[in-house]
């Protein structure tokens, strides 16, 4: 199912589910120009799919994501500032960040399998997620300053992640870290240690996630995100505003008769999980 | 002393602290529009009381409150928009952030006893207590999307209390989950398993705020509440203003002069407790 | 090494760490309007200096620092607003705030070393460390509202430390509490039980740190400081700049090159670290 053997992301559907797979192993998934794009591609073209539920972001040979490709950043345009103004290493880089948060913002839920390396640009990723399980045994970290480096944008991400107090202390040291720390520090929501486990779990919140409406689902998300960035009234109205459509679309008057009746609602059998 | 017997809430004021104890049990107390109102109507009436040093919210049968009432919120105005362009099905579900603010913002410290269900908007009541103790047993969760709906003016509330990271998670799987996941997620400060336990823990609790001067706890909590709305700078000078203003009020000459001589402040003694 | 034996900061700088050590150890380091200049005076002196690598924090004998020095903040400018609307005792308390955001922002690492006290004003300077360590018998708390008066200055800056709900409960209950709580609160990042044990945590540390680039480190705790100030778009685009600027520096080529060569960086030689 595979949409193109060459490309850096495999895409596959299954069953309500996106899994979009970092495909450069030999690199342990470190993303360049074409795995943006791709990414980003893929989360635009599920976006107003609403039988698409959820979004796993795993990486390919056992490795989530070694960061950005230094290369690719590093020659980007010659290093030159453009005579337009325009600062072609500075583009590079902040396209990381445009992919960051459209992943963020993605309607479905996003779930990241960390394993092996999360580093740099990898790090960031599992950052947006909406749940993260992770590896005992991953490797987590930002080594970015030791390259002379800041990790420019994925330091706001972690910040939004797991707070300032401990995101200051892994981004200015360098520190890398395992699992059980990552879950600890709050930045992953589950940790295991086999792939069983892990599909175990990953089935258990998939068919948890079944159970929720999915444009109900959708806009709760838009409410979660708008918070801090705008004055908590406006939000309240906003959200106001989008619960009363709720109300009047067709998600409601089926969850309501389904949880009256006691039945499943319709949405739940759309899973086609066992 | 309940006020009055067909009341949602029962109130009852003793040794400067308020209990308000939300009645109507044979629905879980689900939250209608009078609740909402009389839960306002206390907190307003003693706003400007410093002799009332706490509130208690609290829940009666064994339960804190088990959300929204459905019923009432579906059918505001007969589900159509008014013609002046006011949605009273938006209005009816944005009362609910409107009460929640006002709770958040009362000047007393605000303590919820989270037991049996704590869902929906009980959920987001919780949020929004300064101190929360929960039954190991008590069951937390905002079932919202699974019939269909967002829980739009509770998810910010929880972003508020526990962090975006954690708060996606739950709002967006419907998870449910019991005390000591709530102690862990940090929605809660403490756990009890009996009446016992939590009656102890409510007079350790009380008995170190009584040491406290009602002013400077006003004072104080109006501070913590600016944080993140307004510019730090902003948040500063607005602070040294009011420490100025407590610095020139009866409660720091008593309280300064109580240190020095170590003993209790007038303030202390105020409570009645043994 | 001692500036000035009658100062009430010891500066002390040493292989790239400059040592801050709060000097009123008779007065368990309490903070008086020449400490806090001093204070500033040290962070201004290296703000400039890549060389100095860390700023660790400490006080004299035993204490970390036991708050605000109540006498001088009472009786600033006899207590009265002045004639030209400034009002002295706000703005001796507001230089509280302006001390702390300064550490905050210092462009090195810093690293708060508490024990004993870590009361009031200490409490607040802990919060605005990069890393705390913690002595397990250190003992925190904001005793202000129990002597009449907010901790106007500390408040702000424990809510962006630990979120609001744990510090509403602190701020609000004068509450104490050891070094284990601490931790747990995420007030701190490691805790101690002696000085061997201090040393090879500060070492470890500090031999971390070593190996991040300086100007990397100090460009990378800018970028930090903006997220929540600033819309997360503007975030990222300052960023974006940040890195240019980086690769077009002296410490991207020496970081990719060392990297590529399996060898430590210039500056991880910098430190004289044994």
């Amino acid at each position: 199912m595979d949409k193109d053997r060459d490309s850096t992301v495999c895409v596959r559907s299954e069953r309500g589910v996106l899994h979009l797979t970092l495909n450069r192993p030999e690199a342990r998934n470190a993303m360049n120009a074409p795995m943006l794009a791709e990414i980003e591609h893929a989360i635009d073209t599920v976006r107003d799919d609403r039988a698409v539920r959820a979004i796993v972001l795993r990486g390919a040979g056992g490795h989530f994501c070694a960061g950005g490709d230094l290369k690719s950043m590093m020659t980007a345009g010659g290093g030159d500032a453009a005579a337009n103004g325009a600062d072609p290493i500075a583009a590079v880089n902040r396209a990381f960040g445009t992919m960051l948060r459209k992943v963020a913002q993605a309607p479905q839920l996003v779930i990241a399998i960390c394993e092996g390396a999360v580093l740099g640009g990898g790090f960031g990723l599992a950052c947006v997620s909406d749940i993260a399980f992770t590896h005992v045994d991953a490797k987590f970290g930002m080594p970015e300053t030791t390259r002379g480096l800041p990790p420019a944008q994925i330091a706001p991400f972690v910040v939004e992640r797991i707070g300032l107090t401990q995101a200051r202390r892994l981004c200015l040291t360098g520190a890398s870290f395992r699992g059980e720390q990552a879950l600890r520090l709050g930045l992953v929501h589950e940790c295991f240690s086999g792939e069983d486990e892990l599909q175990a779990m990953l089935a258990a919140t998939l068919a948890q996630l079944m159970q929720c409406a999915p444009l109900a689902t959708a806009v709760t998300k838009q409410i979660l995100l708008e918070v801090g960035r705008r004055d908590m009234d406006a939000v309240l109205d906003d959200a106001a505003q989008k619960f009363a459509a709720s109300v009047r679309g067709s998600e409601a008057p089926e969850g309501i008769a389904a949880f009256l009746q006691k039945r499943a609602p319709r949405w739940a059998g759309a899973s086609g999980l066992p």
